[in-house]
């Protein structure tokens, strides 16, 4: 296999894209940078251990210090998808440092295999790669939903005297307020949050020093002390050492864990979208409480119409990512014995559920959320016409006589209040009491102390 | 391991409820059956094949024949969860026919393995017992779905008259009828009926007479020419054998299929239960187009409320069989060289889908599709509000002058009608012909030649 | 609609039975347990609250106290899926204690709705008695878990001085210890303790008091204050109220976040179960590092024939749970507005999945792990014939040589050491060093604290 | 929104990367032309039904013709996932071609919505293009799918006389040949390919001509009766117009049992990649009954290994489309009323799935498949120590007899064939005949008329 002159890869790399030829996707560049991190710090410390000479650090770590701030992308090819279980990934990081050390050097000074992949193995360098990765993309998804989160809790104040009817089963039920349901939103993805930092705090646990299998063979004991907090120096990632080498080196539950806390955002997100595009529905022949911005034309041939297009873009990503759950799963559970052969699937997958759902909900809070607006009127109307609210009456009437009532309500089309009064069951002065918009958006005792009507 | 002396099961049979005591839920009655009916066949084809003798045959087939129509559940007590491939599911079967024919006879004249199973494997009798099992549910399923399909039409018909807006996205669309709705269900559940029958003729190819691994070993020529002929006559299932035995013995993607195209119809089912619960939302703040029949109270605290269990226990059973098919397409996968050592679980699920949605399509029809009633009057009025009717006018005024028109009715809340005669954009009776019910409600030059408005 | 005269059930638990015929399984007796429990508790707290009478509030919970200590199993049958959110499972429990409360009072003293229900709802009882059921089916399942943790540690302890081959991608690997490969398994299953309970710390929050939406409608603040602290006195199960109580009724994410814990331990389990089986695969052809205790007589055509009968019904566990899993995803993602109307669903599979976990892992525990034996000899002898163990050799002779020293070993069938002999490349003592166990078997330094070899 | 000048696309376009900024993939560009094709085939249609004059059907079909072979990738800017049920793609598919048209014409000639939309909708041109793409993307998949079976049949015959041990559950099994083998996956291909070429025939039923929601609003019935057969001259894909238009418009299933039967695949070249992983596992301390061929290093850090990564990336795209099918079962299975919104995410992961599998079964027939080497004497001698073997003696022995002398080979170490000699059971033709290699591999009945040994 012939490779061009003046490229930085290699022949492993070039293997790697004609055995893998799945899609056009490389690995991706967050893997390749803390492949490249991960280098540097163990150049250092296989100095410090005395097994690398201080020339041969001093370049690998300057060739790894051009890569991480230069413009490189084009030297690093091997696909996304892979066989090897990420060696292709690692050896072309290897390929690629010691090719630009060398040429620096102006002579064949740097081994890829014996200088820059010094006591390391692609099986404790590729998954300490992938989890850097994924603890890299979570700020910014963490930003994200705190926004989100935010920006629901303001609506749920804008919203906190919108009295409108409830639906259970998409029956109308008792009422509530608007603004109380973007409160239970808001509520709702506070929990994602703690469940997606919980999640992450197990990836913080690497197996960096076990080399091959986890028992660390051709790996000093200098190093492998020394490496991790060499790495941490670098990137603040705060990782630790896994106690047992050999289970980090095979099992793939973090990865699993961290993919089903991703899976449970998107379950969250899709259940607020759905309701988003029920709440808005219509508008005339629907429900129509609230209205979403207009974010662009609805159709081509029916003038006028527009669609809830943000939300049903957020449904999309949140099938994509339980879909991509599955696929973990599969992976993760496969594993056989001492490696766990698909990884490169799993970050592929993970990677891209955390950078979709991160612009998922971007386009959720500024395109939509914000700038919701609510329709007081029809929602007031809507209370109006319910005959639920006789619910209200049961610890006065009883359960059986107000299902009576409700019935000859519906039957003659008639409010409650009148079917009351008409009744005489109970005076008016205690109707308006039941009544009034207090009593029907009743408040629990626990959140009386809060500021939500 | 100690055996009572009056049961017909013997040790392996009761090593399998030691071993695998994972639920109470023994085999499916249906492949028990199936079993017995296969070593009633094999007997008779072992006799013809010169290696049974008569006085054997005979005991094994009485036996059978007393077991397939007795009450004899007690004497199968294998857990359906069970490791061992089927074999503990096949032992058994083999176990209670030896005893029952050896108490018949007074002596020890039958052996489980040598007579009873003679020219058999678990390999080729427990798949093709599950696929026959498989078979026998499905006509009961299929008629279900014939009576569903029915059900839609009669609606179709009921309501070809009954005007109502359509809603793409969520968002009003332009007209269309209650009736076409229905036939819509109708022609969809059509296609799921095709897919089931084609997927259960690739079930119909069988590995009996494969033996072990598909190689037929122990088995002569005779019998293995003449076993599936004398299964399909005691059975009608139209049976036919595998020309690559190794092939049907190792891989289940006839299983994988099968359970795929159960996975469409649930599909299909949960996407009109939803229809069928939005339709029918509210009654007086929801859509409201449709009533479901009232067939059980609401709410213990909502007094007259009403919900839309049916198509919600449809939408649940639809959940449960893609789940199913998840459990069965990783089963499927995980096969390894000549045999699926994960039929059990498969067959379980399969088995299950096939009878909740049988379950969940009859109460559907008969509880719920059978007595929907139309709301015409709310159909109606949603129509004479909408401003989407204005779709019609754009072959006229053009895509966005219309767009500027339906504005000025959303902003001014006047009827698209009335903008147009306060424009002068077109006489009088233009108008009337577009907005007539005929025009709106447009029909395609294909469907002019049926019969539905 | 009649029913029975001496029944305890009544008219909406036989509606109940008529709708939802989809099979056989009723509610799960945890779940009425809990219901009634509930029901206990809340009479008591509207006693205190002043809204239920002494007498009344005697009689319901006398009812409740015989009905959780008889058998009274007959008296409940609702199906375990079913439409209604629960309605017809709190509908039933609330008819059974009347009809037993008035039974024993002589009298029409209790109505089921106003006293039995009072001041709750089935869609604050209900999901509450769920999170009760699974959090009482998990200590069983904790327990089965720490003792296979347990056993896996023996094993670690009985096998650490076996040395044996290990393989990544299946492909033969540098040398470890089969303890080692037992303490793998021990450290993955104590993360699956810790995240079973943080899970299920998230199921303790219940919506109790928030009545049919979560605004309490219909419940006094005595009642709501009480209500909780009255249910933690009769089952300890430490229960808290959600500060958000309409988010706590609406959204279902704890369901899926623990679903997703057992989900987790499942592909653990599949993954530990497939390793067993490829471990004591053979005897003969296979790797037959270990051998599985003989449970049951492993074919009905092949003689003598073991197979791996325990991990082969674990893994098809592992794939049931997965299929659960995507299950409940399902139905948590497709919850509408106030209320999630699939909640049985995700119940019945949730506990499904806790039970047959349970299950699976003491079958596995008890039939499996514990009696597992090394096969020594094969172990050492593969370590004998191995190459891999080169590996050993890079720090002195680079990468690339020994590459070669590889390639040349296997294509003259000899062994590394004779080969490096023959090139005279080390000395004898420092080939002894390097290839002895102690050395090949590398200890990692962060272990050497510990006490594996 | 500014936009610039010298760009085809227009506002909608542009809207559209505003507000789905999810990834950076664009359309698929066979969904792109399909558009194209769709609007030129719609202009003659106008054209011929007398709608659209002369010099504009002229206009938009040599704009379309030039887009169709010239390169204008950068015209195309909406992200693949996107909102909106596709309006966005077929808004910038009409700006893009109106533009185009216009710049030659150097006037506004052509309206993107009253001209080259005319007659049609986003609901009925989307869903036609999605299926045309997918259908231009089978022939390659299809043509692969051949390619492998070939290449399996061909070493079918090739390996015909290698004997080598079946195994069941992992446990060595009675003999078979490797030929049989690779003959049981080129017959089990056979399904997958006729598989896929009935769920392609569902494809061709589109709704063009359906327009907003299938009742056919604003299409003549020229044009209705003209388009399909005019969209078919151009594209050879043999379409067919639905018959319930309203149906097709809706219903999503047929996309579902596509990814069905792609799954299906998925699940069966899983299945072998997990079995060419385990049969050429070792080299020393594995099966190793095959040699797949040497593609690159298998480690950084372990010379000389060598992994099966062609079957290990195939394993992994296997996932992949697993995962893809639930993602589309979730988004088929949420359309609502008369149009599913969530087809952008099917119709990416089904074109995904459609072109990673055929790249997947590329690289493995390729690199992988056709260069496999049979280990013979490796499985000979596999054979010879095989106690499985004496399956054979079962019918002259009895099961009984046969398991002691099972025993007594293992206890005592010998082969069968000495434990019948010392027990002079059988004399030594019957022996030798009995364990002739023709009577181990068995052969059924029903193959002997072929050529497999």
């Amino acid at each position: 296999m012939e490779i061009a002159n003046d490229v930085l890869y290699g022949i492993h790399s070039q293997r790697a894209a004609v055995n893998f030829p799945i899609s056009n996707e490389k690995v991706h560049p967050l893997i390749i940078e803390s492949l490249i991190q991960i280098k540097k710090a163990a150049s250092q410390a296989n100095h410090e251990a005395g097994t690398l000479s201080e020339v041969k650090f001093e370049a690998i770590s300057e060739a790894c210090d051009e890569l991480l701030h230069g413009d490189y992308s084009d030297a690093f090819i091997v696909p996304a998808i892979q066989g090897g279980a990420g060696t292709s990934s690692n050896m072309s990081v290897n390929e690629v440092i010691a090719h630009l050390a060398n040429r620096k050097a102006g002579e064949k000074l740097i081994h890829p295999n014996d200088d820059v992949n010094q006591s390391q193995s692609t099986n404790d360098t590729f998954p300490t790669a992938g989890k850097m990765a994924m603890l890299k993309s979570l700020p910014e998804l963490l930003k994200a939903i705190r926004n989100l989160i935010e920006a629901m809790l303001e609506k749920a104040f804008e919203f906190k005297t919108v009295i409108k009817v409830a639906r259970t089963q998409l029956q109308d039920a008792v009422p509530t307020t608007l603004g109380r349901s973007f409160h239970a939103y808001h509520s709702m993805f506070k929990r994602d949050l703690k469940r997606l930092e919980a999640a992450a705090r197990d990836l913080k646990t690497v197996n960096l020093g076990g080399t091959a299998i986890g028992t660390g063979i051709n790996a000093s004991d200098a190093y492998q002390q020394e490496v991790v907090p060499l790495l941490n120096r670098g990137t603040h990632l705060d990782l630790n050492l896994a106690t047992d080498l050999l289970d980090a080196t095979q099992n793939c539950d973090a990865f699993a864990e961290f993919s089903g806390a991703l899976k449970n955002l998107a379950i969250d997100l899709s259940k607020v979208s759905h309701d988003l595009r029920l709440l808005s529905s219509g508008p005339q022949a629907g429900l129509n409480e609230i209205s979403l911005p207009r974010k662009q034309a609805g159709s081509s041939i029916m003038p006028g119409k527009v669609n809830p297009v943000i939300p049903e873009v957020v449904n999309q990503v949140a099938f994509e990512v339980i879909g991509n759950d599955v696929t973990v799963t599969m992976a993760a559970e496969s594993g056989q014995l001492e490696l766990n052969a698909f990884e490169p699937i799993m970050f592929k997958r993970i990677l891209e559920s955390e950078e979709h759902l991160t612009q998922a909900i971007k386009t959720l809070t500024v395109n939509c959320v914000c700038e919701i607006k609510a329709n007081d009127k029809k929602c007031a109307s809507d209370v109006e016409k319910s005959v639920v609210t006789a619910t209200i009456l049961t610890p006065y009437l009883g359960y059986e006589a107000t299902t009576r009532l409700v019935k000859r309500a519906v039957t003659e089309d008639r409010s409650i209040k009148e079917i009351i009064r008409a009744e005489a069951l109970l005076d008016d002065s205690k109707i308006e009491e039941l009544f009034s918009k207090e009593s029907l958006v009743h408040q629990h005792s626990s959140e009386k102390v809060g500021n939500l009507a």
